[in-house]
């Protein structure tokens, strides 16, 4: 039995926005598992901002992509041939499968899930590394409290729109920042945030401070850039910036802009804090029942912007540092 | 019994680097105390950097000084004249007298000092804001361990050359990094330092990686600018940046210069927090009491750059920014 790969392996190191030719796309026969592997037929993939990271050279939190090598990706399918044991074909699991349509892994690389608990994609969004970095990052970090105002920037995206719903659970005034009145809309009207400032409309400080009243108590910043110097400017005392990501800068070719009112930190004894999600893997299963249990009641709604077939993936990538994605961005492979 | 006082009032908002026209030095009798009030000889003045901030319009952790009012600024003298209880002349206080020669203050303002205990310029220094702003920035903010590395800017100056030799104690490797050979060997001979880095000597990154082989556990920014930007990019997992001041930014009249390295927090979950001194006040007499032992066992040095004449304040304040001072810069009334 043989399975024809498809695969995008990373060719070139991007300079500003990955291009096709900065992609190699590759057929070849999937790899048969050995002793302790499993094969895996890859249904859905998750595209994240943290992907264009991955394709630069040098020291971050986890190694570059290397030239040649499948982009790295997280990914739910189903085992199609099991060599381990606690593994059967048919068992839906979700793993760091990679850009790719079959993915022979080894089983500590896989987490089992239950396709009849929640679809598929809800493995890539809220019951994934979307929803535990929009958990332990508002929540271990951020610390809000009942009463007090946290403002979100991707406020559409994926992590965000989590972000602002839990804040909501948590008792918190909660006011997303995002693009166009079609996203601010949503934000009100599906996810019950108390507003949303549309960042393209013009000057984001006056409807932002209007915003805030009480000033910004706990900023998640997913963006970086112009945002976070404005909410830099609104913070309260003691008030908490999570670094969670910076999508404005990720495809610069030139340096990055620092905060350029960062002593805003020090007048108001304010810290800004860094998260990476891998943190808190022994955290995973916990947050994942909590969240779970949020969307069942109702109170944590996902939304998934899933666009179908592997090889659109060079321009569906995109999408993410376009703002035209709206929701947690998932590719279908099939 | 009438005193002339000398005083020099703020007449115009510096536009950079405070100028002579900036001030107005006036003579006028001192006025006597009422019910509850005293009046005080100055007898020593501390110039901070802090005092560039209290100049400038806008909303800051303290309000600005006034056109028109005596320029604040903390001092120590002796009572010459008391209408309040439990002051009594000839008894040494410290207060924010202001840059003036006599001051008539409520006894509320007032901190009692005992000269015998230590020189008055020490009680500006180490046992004043000065010491407080050092040692509550580093062990509350900067959290040290043991074994750790701790990176001071400004290491020649009042408050880094404390936080470099509290961090000592504390069992840290110790950098500082400060202006020219002659405050770099005083640091590491005089105060123990482990080692110093000559910011004015050229690239910074390579001596200092050099030494900081472990990297950056906690940096103490006295600084801003070039240097908070380097130090960034040499921090460790879950370091701490404490961000006590930006002196190469106070005099700026563009931009503040935002650290384009500030995504090494996120990689590295690292943090950058704000102090303000004022915040630990219920815990001054503590921290005076462990320094003042710290100082009676040789463990802790102060170096007063002690300059004579209040006339002389317009031009010995601007030894604040241009890296001339080398210890506390304090004036000396007489």
């Amino acid at each position: 039995m043989s399975h024809e790969n498809r695969q995008f392996r990373l060719a070139a190191r991007p300079v500003g926005l990955p291009k096709a030719s900065d992609w190699e796309y590759v057929k070849t026969p999937a790899r048969p598992p050995e002793e302790g592997e499993v094969l895996i037929a890859v249904e859905y993939l998750s595209l994240d901002p943290a992907m264009r990271g991955w394709m630069n050279e040098g020291k971050s939190y986890i190694p570059p992509v290397k030239l040649g090598e499948v982009m790295r990706a997280l990914g739910v399918g189903k085992i199609i041939e099991s060599r381990a044991e606690g593994f059967a074909s048919g068992d839906y699991v979700s793993a760091a499968t990679g850009i790719q349509s079959f993915a022979t892994l080894k089983v500590k690389e896989l987490t089992k899930i239950d396709p009849k608990l929640a679809p598929l994609p809800v493995y890539l969004n809220i019951l994934g590394m979307t929803g535990m970095t929009a958990y332990f990052g508002l929540l271990d970090v951020g610390e809000p409290k009942e009463g007090e105002t946290v403002v979100v920037s991707g406020a559409a995206g994926a992590v965000g729109a989590t972000v602002g719903q839990i804040a909501k659970i948590k008792g918190c005034r909660v006011v997303g920042i995002a693009g166009g009145p079609e996203k601010c809309a949503f934000l009100v009207n599906e996810l019950g945030f108390d507003a949303a400032v549309d960042y393209k409309a013009g000057d984001l400080r006056k409807p932002l401070k209007e915003a805030c009243p009480n000033g910004i108590d706990v900023y998640f910043d997913n963006v970086g850039g112009e945002i976070l110097d404005t909410c830099l400017a609104l913070i309260t005392l003691h008030a908490r910036i999570v670094i969670c990501g910076a999508i404005s800068q990720y495809n610069n070719t030139t340096p990055v802009k620092g905060p350029a009112n960062y002593l805003s930190l020090l007048v108001n004894r304010a810290r800004m804090q860094g998260m990476v999600v891998f943190d808190y893997a022994d955290r995973y299963g916990l947050a994942a029942r909590e969240m779970a249990g949020w969307m069942a009641h109702g109170k944590l709604k996902g939304k998934e912007d899933i666009v179908e077939g592997l090889e659109t993936f060079p321009e569906t990538l995109l999408k993410l540092f376009s703002g035209d994605n709206f929701g947690k961005l998932i590719l279908k492979v099939a």
